[in-house]
């Protein structure tokens, strides 16, 4: 593998358009938890899908990686190649939303529009884009789909992947695959799509996509709800997909220790209990228009009362009320910040599962040192962020020594319930030792030979999901 | 590429128990509209996935093509090869549902198992399993997820790869992929599951899945509306999902030449209106256990009648009802096969495009002769099954040397509208000379490199997807 030299530069300064050739600034070279740093490169930010075809055919031609870049979010190094000085081929010229398509609930955008762009453009036409995560004001979809972003509704809408209806992509040798289409249904052959949404940048470039839309829920509500812990937080769950069905957009599980956080942090706004519950839910619902969502969630609430899963909880009874809720849950990774992960963990497991691996997680945690753990995150997709923290007073420095220990005793215990070491982050630099070690050794057989299919000579994103050579 | 023969029959039996052995019946070789037709083969019918590894190992090893058979439904001739006797893999005896996961909304269900079956296995557990299909009771949920089945669910559900989290499954060379996750979160490399489901038995043969569940609607509801035109019936849908959201479980438009053919063959039972209409719509609703859905159909029937997009309409007021509506669409292919079609196309567009797609291509086919054009199906879901008949008292047969000059019409005007001409049926063998004229060439490009990857000696039913060399 070559890094970029002059002549490969001199050949890609000739065959684009000066407006593609950007400075690399140390943006490009970096990720937001500052575990990885590139070593330079050759930014490139094309405009066309026929650009970033002549990039990757020069680049394959000559063997030159490349790394596809978004908004620069992601937290497992997917974005900075080290080691090498690779052609960082940015999508943010490519930002246009294309078309939208209201009476199809289809959306068309380039992979450069940032995803809170895409959001607007669906709510332009009264409709919903459900995907939303905290990144969401500078991650940008194609980005968001290659790494199959998840989020808060996944549990209602499905991931990224799922709301992609096609995709126009660039495949390593430089071919365009014009696969825009707008189908619910289309069984033509293998699925592309889906295998470009996850593969990380390292099958292709992902230029655009046909995007699903949803109509707007007319009546939303949100309620923050204590429960003792997380097994009695599923039972809440049940009780209330029995109750509202696909109603539910939103189930999320916050730790007390997550409400400390971020009052030691001085965030998330005024905390609306007196005592810090031990565990809460946050449950978020979009109902049509002709529904009461307070009235079903007090309906949920002295149902979930009477069957001693709740014990205390407040309903919003206005958009400033939900707002404030929502403030809670989306700042914790903010407050994390602040106290100083020692190691943090983007894990799934089966939902009947989540109570006991909870359980047996921090014991096994314990015998390893006076840690504290915030876990928190998407309990209805049996998704939660698993984060270890130094005692009270005490900085992260003095436990980084035992931060491999930490995730051996975490991603073990997660192989035991079934479960995935990366539930929506993705694998990036950080994971490839994890997938060498829990993936099943079929499939990773299987993914090889497809990379290798696909791009024989290796120049996509190198060192993503696979270990550099 | 090497039929079946003694030396590899005895070293199969030799490592299989007697019982996978069964006598090969015609039905093995035949397809429901036959138009396909086996040359025999061996019938092997594995308990097991090790078996089904077994199988694999030494077909690949031998250069054997093997057919994975499931129900025998599919429409495509992908369960039969021609010119030569393989392998035919039958997972009839792999049927058990494995695990079920109410608190999880999930069962695990091996290939075989019938996808009725599989629903009623849901429905024991106060769940739904929401893949429906007229086979549904001889169909096996391998060969739905195999083919990517649709179905009248899918607007609000999804089609079976959806449906599914999670595989097990063996690859071409008998290596076994455990992916059985229980997972809605899970981002650890490329999407094998989905790159399966959907490549019709030619990378591997899934052997089990783990399925999606969903609450049961507590309260369901079933209209049968007559609408001027397919266009009015796209405004009504786009009504219906402003008032009802994910509510609408089904909507599914019906051409008055359907129920012409139901009259004419004695079949669907009694019809609802005294004059047939020209167009209709089936809506089905699932709603929470508050919800009145037979209010909720009567204000949209009365909204959408005072906007002039609905003339009339019966709402079901019982479950018998709903049955006697339903039966109504459900026989309409029964009795398109009565009538008997000069060609079939199950095809899908865009939404937006279904009513300039039926004008242009009924008058294109009015260009080709007096044809009857029944056009019915999935309308939310874009997919509609356009069927072209002889006219009134004459038989396909005269027509037969038209069918290519009316499968060209109807699939050109689907690719100019940029619709599919496989939406739910698949490839299979029927259509493989229709994949390499409409498909995208770098898509086709890369399937043809992933197959390759996957199956190097081509074992993997031979002449599905692409053309038998």
């Amino acid at each position: 593998m070559r890094s970029v030299d002059e002549a490969i530069e001199a050949q890609l300064r000739a065959a684009l358009p000066i407006a593609a050739f950007r400075p690399l600034t140390p943006a490009y070279l970096e990720e937001p938890r500052g575990l990885f740093h590139g070593d330079g490169g050759l930014l490139i930010a094309p405009g066309t899908v026929d650009e970033v075809s002549t990039i990757l055919r020069a680049c394959n031609d000559a063997h030159v990686p490349v790394v596809p870049f978004g908004g620069g979010t992601g937290l497992v190094g997917g974005q900075v190649m080290q080691n090498a000085r690779p052609v960082i081929l940015s999508l943010e010229r490519m930002t246009r939303i294309r078309a939208v398509h209201p009476t199809e609930n289809v959306l068309v955008a380039e992979a450069g529009a940032i995803l809170a762009d895409v959001q607007s453009a669906a709510e332009g036409a009264e409709r919903l884009f459900p995907l939303s995560l905290a990144s969401e004001g500078s991650c940008r979809i194609g980005g968001c789909l290659s790494t199959n972003a998840g989020g808060v509704n996944v549990l209602r809408y499905g991931t990224a992947r799922e709301l992609c209806l096609g995709v126009e992509a660039v495949l390593p040798d430089g071919t365009i695959h014009h696969g825009l289409k707008r189908l619910r249904k289309d069984n033509t052959g293998y699925d592309l799509r889906a295998l470009l949404c996850g593969a990380e940048g390292t099958l292709g470039v992902i230029t655009a996509a046909s995007l699903r839309l949803f109509p707007r829920p007319a009546r939303t509500g949100t309620a923050l709800l204590c429960v003792r812990d997380p097994s009695a937080a599923l039972e809440l769950l049940a009780l209330a997909q029995a109750q509202l069905g696909q109603g539910i957009s939103a189930f999320e599980l916050i730790k007390g220790t997550g409400l400390e956080f971020l009052a030691e942090a001085g965030m998330g706004g005024p905390q609306p209990f007196a005592e810090t519950p031990e565990w809460s839910v946050l449950i978020d619902l979009g109902l049509g228009p002709s529904d009461d969502p307070e009235a079903a969630l007090l309906t949920l609430f002295e149902a979930a009362l009477e069957e001693g899963r709740v014990s205390d909880g407040v309903i919003a009874q206005s958009q400033s009320q939900r707002t404030a809720l929502w403030k809670l849950r989306e700042e914790i990774p903010l407050a994390n910040k602040a106290v100083g992960a020692i190691s943090s963990h983007d894990i799934s497991l089966p939902l009947s599962q989540v109570p006991a691996f909870l359980t047996r997680a921090d014991d096994a945690l314990a015998g390893l040192g006076p840690f504290r753990v915030n876990a928190f995150g998407h309990l209805g997709d049996g998704n939660l962020h698993y984060n270890v923290f130094p005692p009270v007073g005490e900085d992260k420095s003095t436990y980084l020594s035992q931060r491999d220990a930490i995730r051996t005793a975490v991603y073990d215990l997660v192989e035991v319930y079934g479960g995935s070491f990366s539930a929506e982050h993705g694998i990036g630099r950080l994971k490839t030792g994890e997938l060498a070690r829990y993936g099943d050794p079929a499939r990773l057989a299987a993914m090889r030979a497809i990379k290798r299919a696909l791009d024989p000579y290796g120049i996509m994103n190198p060192g993503v999901i696979f270990p550099q050579a």
